[in-house]
């Protein structure tokens, strides 16, 4: 197998348990979901079926996190957006769920724009191209519903200010050694993109030094991005804060097939959250891998294989209940359920999807201002 | 010799004539001089002894910038300096020629403060201390005369909103392999030094930012700063902007002698700007290496060496008055002026030089908001 999982690049099949293993993060464990479960039930809510389908897989010091949650001390949650491109439905998968976890904790949560990352990192990306994905990008944001109130949106560029000089601190303290073996750079790689992990730092203290109190952070992230947080961890206690804790997604898989790692917009075969239906239609009918069988009489003799089946694995992520799932898996299996019928279900799921973010997106304009972090 | 120049290190006994051949500048020479002497004339001023004197000693494209002020083309002047410390005597003289500068070309100066730079440099320096050198820094900065109203002070942490987001445009455009033959980083170095130059870079073109305009920039400094420059110069270009011209000069003495390279505040020997005329008397009494005979006898037979007595060596830098100095360095030769009295001169032409300084820093605490950079 041959994986390749950095914050800039995934390849490969991904293997979640060797990259468990290899980056050094615990599965989340029934103990935890229990813990979580009880958290919900409080508020009158479900477990997540990202949590119960371990789409959030992995943590580190979810533990943590939640004693001091039930302590009744104040916490905060952190994600982040790198503003490349539109935002697709791979991108959609920690939002929600950073979403239902701001409910769940009824936390404020900061959401930082890393703009500077995007510009360093992709060699012909200019700056002003960057703004306009980070504007369209915080619009999107915006449409998961997130808690105007409660939710910070903090643009690497536009906030330096806050950033930089906490950032020096955080600088201060890793070598190009520590950069090298944690994120593969070389002597070629430009020196700010050797840098710019110690701005992905600072949100997970900000809060902290703006309130000048230690705070439990909680970090939900897609799992290529554990080695800035790696990091991150190791220095903010020297810095006098807590180490951040983290829960992490395994990617939406590609359109093609679970084998081409995770679903990416430069690759040509994502959906957006800005297609229309018949762009969905069109995508998911030509290009989502089938598990099926190569005829239909073979197919209604041998039944589909789910397990690979791209269209089944995207109603696993998209599709919360759980008893049309399971149906959708046994027909399929069984051979009752056609592929054409089962990419159907799909399209229609993921159209309803659409349109209703779309149309909160639409809303989102004149909320702007107000979700961005102001000091 | 053993020579060791970088922006964060001077050591050891330094040849001018070599050092302005490994790092590739210029000496100003005599053409030079005249196109600035008759610059000076048309504003009714002598060209300064700094420059008669070879202590301003090198430059890079200063004929370009000559050229740009001469076409009536606007011009600007950057400098800075780097807040880890009282400012001392050796700090005065690109002080007090970039003062000159303004008055010469009528130019504006952006004078940054690199706050950044020296948490980042210095290992048990804490960001408190850093802050509390740059207003007092700032103070001293503002007694030597400068015009408010063409003057701009930035503060890296503090203006970070201006300069980082031009800083990652500079730091796109240079390896880790680049930094770590101009500056000798190695893989120890912290990721905060090694991006810190992309800041320094960005008061070179920030003013043609601003302003919409293309600028040419002279930068008067100490020949330790060049390498910095030296980057820059090659980046600014691919960004749109003029290479900056710089102007350099080299090192005040230390009083123990010009075989230990600059004066320095940490090695203890430094005559601060704060130094009352007591403190400036008995460092220059116990301190001040003496091109003077054992005996007096021999003294008044044979005459002192004037080239390696620190004390004239400084009034070079600090008596103006050509006649005056000659007189000195003669009666000094031949014996007639003997250590002491060469003392007493220098000490009475410093403690005159530092009380006006004094007086005027006592006003500048009420200039100090018109100083800095406001956008």
């Amino acid at each position: 197998m041959n994986q390749t999982i950095t914050p800039w690049e995934v390849k490969g099949e991904i293997d979640y348990n060797k990259l468990i293993k290899e980056f050094g993060v615990s599965k989340i464990d029934k103990k935890l979901l229990e813990r979580l479960e009880k958290i919900a039930k409080k508020k009158n809510m479900k477990l997540h079926h990202f949590l119960t389908r371990e789409i959030f897989i992995a943590h580190r010091d979810l533990d943590f996190f939640l004693n001091e949650y039930e302590k009744g001390n104040k916490v905060f949650l952190y994600t982040g957006r790198g503003p490349s491109g539109e935002i697709h439905l791979g991108h959609a998968i920690p939002l929600m769920f950073t979403k239902y976890l701001q409910d769940l904790f009824d936390a404020d949560l900061y959401f930082q724009f890393t703009d500077d990352e995007k510009f360093l990192f992709k060699k012909d990306l200019e700056m002003d191209k960057v703004s306009e994905y980070t504007k369209q990008n915080m619009l999107d944001v915006i449409a998961f519903g997130f808690d105007p109130k409660k939710t910070h949106f903090i643009i690497d560029t536009v906030h330096a200010n806050l950033l930089y000089p906490e950032a020096i601190k955080v600088a201060k303290k890793i070598t190009f050694s520590t950069v090298k073996a944690v994120f593969g750079f070389t002597n070629e790689t430009n020196i700010g993109s050797i840098f710019f992990t110690s701005m992905q730092a600072v949100p997970a203290f900000l809060p902290c030094k703006l309130k000048n109190r230690k705070m439990a952070c909680l970090i939900p992230h897609a799992i290529d991005q554990d080695p800035h947080f790696r990091v991150t961890r190791d220095i903010l206690p020297k810095l006098g804060y807590y180490k951040p804790s983290s829960i992490q997604c395994r990617f939406l898989p590609g359109l093609q097939g679970i084998k081409n790692g995770k679903m990416s917009s430069s690759e040509g075969f994502s959906i957006n959250m800005s297609d229309d239906p018949k762009t969905v239609k069109n995508k998911i009918n030509k290009y989502a891998f089938s598990g099926g069988k190569a005829t239909l009489e073979e197919h209604r003799k041998h039944g589909g294989n789910p397990d690979i089946d791209v269209s089944y694995q995207w109603l696993v992520f998209f599709e919360p209940d759980d008893k049309k799932l399971k149906k959708v898996y046994d027909d399929y299996r069984s051979g009752k359920l056609l592929s054409g019928e089962l990419k159907a279900i799909l399209i229609e799921k993921i159209n309803q999807f659409l349109k209703e973010h779309q149309e909160k997106r639409k809303r989102a304009e004149k909320q702007l201002d107000s979700f961005v972090l102001r000091v």
